[in-house]
């Protein structure tokens, strides 16, 4: 697994779509849904006409820490659902990227909320391994 | 207007429907669509059975720079689209908060991305001020 600041990416044997049903099935098992769905692949068509490899960004959502989150930081809404990428590269490789929020929350500065990041930072992680 | 280091946010006059409306509008004058929309309101009801107030958050993307954004960081999805927040607070206020790029994609640290954030940043800001 490769780790950037801003998020952690692995790249996965499965083809898209595969990738797409096991990540969803496996951020299930960690407790998040998934309640958005952007397919920029088919937005880029439809909107400057480009062609694009398959590139979709799913909004996972555990709605336990979302609620507790927002007791403790109002505005942390901005930072919501932690979106998981799935892009299939040129060479045919898929790819899964999940935000770290431990890099995202950490730049809320709340104290508060550092229990909940790494919480969800090691669910988001633990999905991601069972692709 | 208030600036914390993560979101951009004001307070408003209108009540929360009309407040979605013309942030709707504001946005679209600004190259935005509204791609995801999350009713926390009614996911909290639906899944802890609990009654939250009026909170949603809109995913706004200007297509032509979300294109770019990929190309010169092929990771950037985990951070689109940009957040705008709409909530109604317990004393009737309604305040809106925009996500703060310069901060957000700050964390990615690619220095081909900063024309860029400030030019998100600077239509977000737009966007608020027409409310």
């Amino acid at each position: 697994m490769m780790k950037m600041d801003y998020a952690i990416s692995k790249t996965v044997n499965t083809n898209f779509q595969d990738t797409i049903h096991r990540l969803t099935s496996g951020l299930k098992d960690e407790g998040f849904g998934i309640i958005t769905e952007i397919d920029l692949k088919s937005k880029f068509k439809e909107k400057l006409d480009k062609d694009f490899r398959n590139y979709k960004i799913l909004g996972a959502c555990n709605p336990k820490l979302a609620y507790e989150a927002i007791q403790k930081e109002s505005h942390i809404g901005v930072m919501l659902p932690c979106n998981v990428l799935v892009q299939e590269h040129d060479d045919g490789k898929v790819e899964v990227s999940a935000i770290n929020p431990m890099q995202s929350i950490g730049v809320v500065g709340n104290p508060e909320l550092e229990g909940m990041a790494t919480q969800v930072s090691e669910r988001l992680k633990a999905a991601l391994d069972r692709i």
